[in-house]
């Protein structure tokens, strides 16, 4: 017998995350659902869905999520549900050098299943980082090719942890961190730290993977480092995961 | 030890493919690369990687695929391999009534690792296709809403399969097929089969499952269809994985 | 001496923008700005104009907009500016039988410039809608092939119009239109009303632009609209451009 | 009365470009075509196109596409007709020191319109470049941060021009050119390059409009630079619009 599951893809929803700082950050949520029925997924299954989404919109965070999953999964009588949510976020960062405050946009998704096998839930970012390559460091007398990246973590978690806890670890482990406002003194700290924290995409990924080791709420990862070369029209790409679950 | 892997994403390379009529036809893959190695991945393994894939370039079918796979591990000294080639694919397709010829456009993808786990190799196709609402022909006093879905294959097999022949049998299971030319003979019979025909997106894919499960060559797969809903903005999505390799 | 504008794309930033029913509604736009400066564009620009935009992020309505983007070009010391916001809306819409309540969402834009030829305004929507193809309709003997279509129109106006007013004049120009809840009753109804009114996307173009041109305050308008054509794998598509400003 | 006017989006198809150094190169193209019908686009319209374009199919180049265009208006008795065709264009590409070939991709377009205001014709090509901060460069002690970019540049013609010639032309005009493969000694040359060549985006676009102002056979042009911001998460554009026709 093999295994049937439908749902519904890229429906877009208004929802509020609780933020780290206190209060909600209202944002655009684009969501994917699957459900396992031991009969049909009827049309009335999205009315059934959206109302249970409706009464979670406004109070949306990563300890909530399973509870939503849970309530979608019952009143569907489902035989088990998956639920991804994927969404802009916002964080209030400061300049390095003049503390000028600038939101920076960041990619978050959670995704959570819940059925025969368990329950699971994963936390997902998406980085956008500096790299400046060691090998055009070396070898050139002056500058280094450099470019933006996007750097990917996603953990499974022992105690709850914020997305911004989470951020903040993964932006230590590229060349540089990318900031929305740069003043002049700005420029220059970037500019310079970059170049002396030159590191190919499998470095990026590596230091990434030794801070997701080393968290003590963190039982499982996978990231990726993608980077937009700056010389070429291709990407490079570094991919680690975790050995296993602890 | 956690597990890295390196790489280069989306490089677009004009490339020949071996068709099933005989002759090769010419298109544009996107290619991803990822390797495990011993060491770095160097500047120079993409020299290395292109001109491997220069040499293989003007013949490529799912069947001399794993050689290639082979030649980049080996030239590169990888652990292991995983390559991955996405390309538009041409078929010249019969209206239904009339006969009248006209190119399909379907997307395919030639997916194979090669490491320390032995080899493996997946052959993926996209194809467009129509379903129609039971539930909307049922209630209703005359028409149904239907739209443009999505099917996609993948599969694992024992003897060589032609994309030909697999995309053939994915297209027979859906309310309608999808044509690029239509005259108004044809016109009526796709409008009157698709009618005949309603399929929920569940529908749909336990009918490729069927036919996949029936496939003397095929020894795993997944399969999933996406349909466009004419009523919603949303899609309505369902997939299947066969239970076990056979 | 060649015209030369310089800016930022695709910065994202969260914003409230006024709803007709009164309150706000927090989103995520897409911004791009241009401008025309006497010197170069520089680093401090984007600081100038983020702490504009931040200024008047909790209050956008197209009435506001022309204010935004006054003060960015004199903040910016500009001789003209172009600003363009792109964010999804949600307006709550009631199923057309059952009345049950459900968001729809649809992608709306402002674009302001001003400078030395005057200053201009254009408010855009894209709207989901269906097609049923009248062809199909009248050479099948049951059933019309039919598909989620989207129309897009921009419009110049003299008086201040909502957008929610200008959504709900489109989303009567197509054959039916689309919901993101229908129950049953509702799908009977959506179903029928599309086969009752067959239209080609020249036809739901044209009604479109009839409405616009009965606008009283509809200076100037352009419309189009794409159908995801349910038999083929390309869209149709027709658009319309309104003769001369009123 | 307002101008209507009809057609197809998105459809693909297989063709072979005319390339400078003879003979073909096949690729697959996005083609848009509107016409301007007295009557409906019926259904039979998209017929007549494909077997117009398929017997072009093996010999499209900037100079026959009129010759196309004419003759879909012709066959389609439209009024006037337009002609969108856009494809990836490969071109072998030398290393700039160890002059190892490689194949580069451009994205090129045929933009063609004829009707009761004559015939015009655009010739598209977006170039992958490598922009670097002159500001970054002037206050940091070492480093200056860089990117890709991509540099768009459309033209009007009196004498035929080769792809290949305006692509080698806008190349020129950024702080380095974008390679394939790169050896070490190739690395070291583009890194020094860029920086010994600092550019804001309104620095390449300038130079790229200087280029095409000398141009002995460009009568009219666009041009825009989208540079991928490496220590942002936006943009930086800039664009030029040529002050006149020729």
């Amino acid at each position: 017998m093999n295994l049937t599951a439908v749902g519904i893809k890229n429906i877009r929803f208004p929802v509020k995350i609780r933020e780290m700082a206190g209060g909600h950050q209202a944002t655009v949520a684009s969501i994917t659902l699957q459900v396992n029925l031991p009969r049909r997924f009827r049309q009335n299954c999205v009315p059934t869905f959206l109302s249970v989404l409706k009464k979670f919109q406004n109070d949306i965070s990563v300890e909530i999520f399973p509870e939503l999953l849970r309530e979608v999964k019952e009143e569907l009588q489902a035989e088990s549900a998956q639920l991804e949510m994927t969404f802009p976020y916002f964080i209030e960062k400061y300049a390095p050098i003049t503390k000028t405050p600038g939101l920076m946009e960041y990619t978050c998704r959670f995704t959570g299943s819940t059925g025969h096998d368990g329950d699971d839930l994963i936390m997902s970012i998406w980085v956008p980082s500096t790299t400046l390559c060691p090998c055009s460091k070396e070898i050139s007398d002056y500058g280094a090719h450099n470019q933006r990246a996007e750097i990917n973590l996603n953990v499974k978690f022992r105690n709850f942890i914020w997305m911004e806890d989470l951020i903040t670890m993964v932006e230590k482990s590229a060349s540089c961190e990318v900031y929305s406002l740069l003043k002049r003194p700005d420029e220059k700290y970037v500019t310079e730290k970059a170049y002396e924290n030159p590191m190919f995409v499998e470095d990026a990924v590596r230091k990434v993977a030794e801070a997701a080791d080393n968290h003590p709420d963190i039982l499982w990862f996978s990231a990726g480092v993608e980077s937009f070369e700056s010389i070429h029209k291709h990407s490079a790409y570094a991919e680690v995961l975790s050995d296993t679950m602890r």
